[in-house]
């Protein structure tokens, strides 16, 4: 299951609009539109979830978070090999609304490796974007924290921020392939974004909550494609 | 899906022996010996396993923990609603291993009666068991965390703490059914438990890592069955 | 050290207002009007000042919080004997700002008995005041966390929720004190906390943040003892 | 208060051996060391201790731990300011028996440069070192936590992993200055932690439980003063 970029990365959260069949509705939604266009979409339902996705659509499926443990007596946290069994190909790590603890982070990204799954780890501003790539992870996303869930984008109300951030990281480790995230709603956010040298986009309500997620992933990832 | 007593439930935690299939066939050995022995058995597996099991067995199906949270902006956190989606019908609260800030423990035993979840929060002492029965859960599973995955039974080394925690608890809030947990590994086991007035055990590593996890199962449903 | 009642407890916080000089005048001032009226006043500076205002007044002083841990390798916790040696009678625990996993609130309390500190542990509603009682501390103080800091007082505008909490307190364990906060900030809203069963008032900005503190600390002092 | 290299840093931490008068004593001795020798001595003691401290010795005083927090409603939190105020020019953050969030331990050197605190940041392998350098903090402390307290030195055990550790650092950013610990009990260790590029070290025990912590205290500076 290989991620190609751009990419556009869709992350469920814990919505009522994601939960379970209403979130397989939306993933095979983001796979003919994949199929259409050629552009990678990413999803990240919760982990109840990520079986039943990951069984009927043919596209990545991450999970939203998992834990630094190995195999053992961890009651109740999320096993990197458990959602890897379940069939998901990468997690989101250190995300704005689940932020962990630095040497977690480190002990995250290696655990995640050796469960075979890609990481995107997430950052705030763009010294913790610089940060997060010393521990290597494969992707970084950057998302303003102030600018998440309202649909100002990143990519238009901070292009300065974003181009700052995106230098950072490939100044600290080029291996590590920049997204940016927070208020990514549009076509013309996703467009912004990748003339930003990001590559892809970590977006939830933009499509989540839109009243029509299909046409909204069409848009962006039509946008994506005339990037390339 | 009715929990019947005494009741024996099986944390699955984040045992290698327990992911996916592995666990399925567990459950599915509960399953048999429950029907077999009429003794209620609930299996507590991975969040990303709770539909793959909760599909295809006839037990109730706990989540080891869920988070707090309504509906909404919550990434990679558990919440009350997705795992009853998923089928779970109860929950652990406060594992020894995941433990809570108080004020969370309240509102998720609130959150969880929202979304027609069954609770059965843990303790760690008689003190703390009936700290938590002020907040009315449906169980609360006292495990001294130094007992915890011994194959030391906690029913028949600290007989006279069980019966302290099970007083307390009945003095504070005689609605909630007390349980007893950590190093219970046989029959024998159970019965102690049962005799010191616990109406059931939470147990993990005595039945999952166990080499006959279902003759295991059968000799404590056969012992729980003899206290009737 | 003696703690009589009612009592009235005045919560610093990391507020730029009370810290090193500020807080002693602010502790001096109620350490007068304390001498004055006879009416108990408690002071809880933060750590950094705690030595400073034992040292030179004579009305208890608390920490604000400790941790549950014994003397050893803890970098950068709060040590109960080390708030003792530094002249702290007691402590505030699990205060809304700063909620503490059930089980340390239970070892912080007894390792504060071990320390010889008084303890009041805060509550944010009825249900996890009657928990909190379980665990016997000193005092519960009951502060429902939407109005703290408001100068809507609780007890006026929530007066059946504090008596609430009062009851289902001495239900569980008529040894804890109960005190209530938020929102306290007139010698009015003492008087109508005590006639709600409360043996005093936990606040903070009431004083701290008032034009003329030691004003404030008169007016409520002088409503307490009107109740006796 | 100026800190010169190489320097020796001595944490507290919440020994018995450490609080108040204690305390107190070791930082004496550690004061007439550096004055014989010309080498700076930082000592971090407890946060109710930093005033005591600071009043009476004329070295660098560090808090163990600050939170990220600005002035306002942070109940039983460590402001930035409150330890200046009290005495401190610097803090340590992020030690190993106290980890923090990662955009906490951006905040947090940012908060302590607002409050003109130094920032000795510490790390537990090389890639979370070159991490936090990204963050910027005056020093960063690399510390394997398997050999913090064993008297067992990281500087003649892991020589390979501190040079690995400075490398990175010095890679992502060369105004961070290099410090290790662990294990760190004679002067042979401070020696070996210098040649290794370091440029002091952070030690707990073996000078707060030694017998005479003076003599270890003198041997170190010694050694130090060798490597000049």
């Amino acid at each position: 299951m290989k991620i190609t970029l751009p990419v556009i990365v869709v992350n469920f959260k814990t919505y009522t609009e994601s939960i379970g069949e209403k979130g397989l509705k939306i993933a095979k939604a983001a796979e003919e539109i994949s199929n259409n266009t050629g552009i990678c979409i990413v999803v990240a339902p919760q982990h109840t979830d990520i079986r039943l996705i990951a069984n009927q659509v043919n596209i990545p499926v991450f999970a939203q978070h998992i834990d630094p443990y190995a195999p053992g007596s961890h009651t109740g946290y999320i096993l990197p090999e458990a959602v890897a069994e379940a069939g998901a190909v990468g997690t989101l790590i250190n995300h704005s609304e689940h932020r962990l603890i630095l040497a977690d982070i480190d002990e995250t990204i290696r655990r995640a490796k050796e469960a075979k799954l890609k990481t995107i780890a997430c950052s705030n501003n763009p010294e913790v974007s610089a940060s997060i790539c010393a521990l290597s992870p494969d992707f970084c996303a950057y998302e303003p924290p102030d600018l998440i869930g309202t649909g100002i984008s990143v990519s238009t109300a901070k292009p300065e921020v974003v181009t700052k951030a995106v230098e950072l990281m490939q100044k600290i480790n080029p291996q590590v392939i920049p997204l940016c995230g927070a208020g990514i709603s549009t076509g013309k956010d996703v467009t912004a974004a990748i003339k930003l040298n990001t590559k892809g986009v970590l977006l939830a309500s933009g499509v989540v909550k839109a009243k029509d997620p299909k046409a909204v992933l069409k848009e962006m990832a039509e946008a994506a494609q005339k990037t390339l």
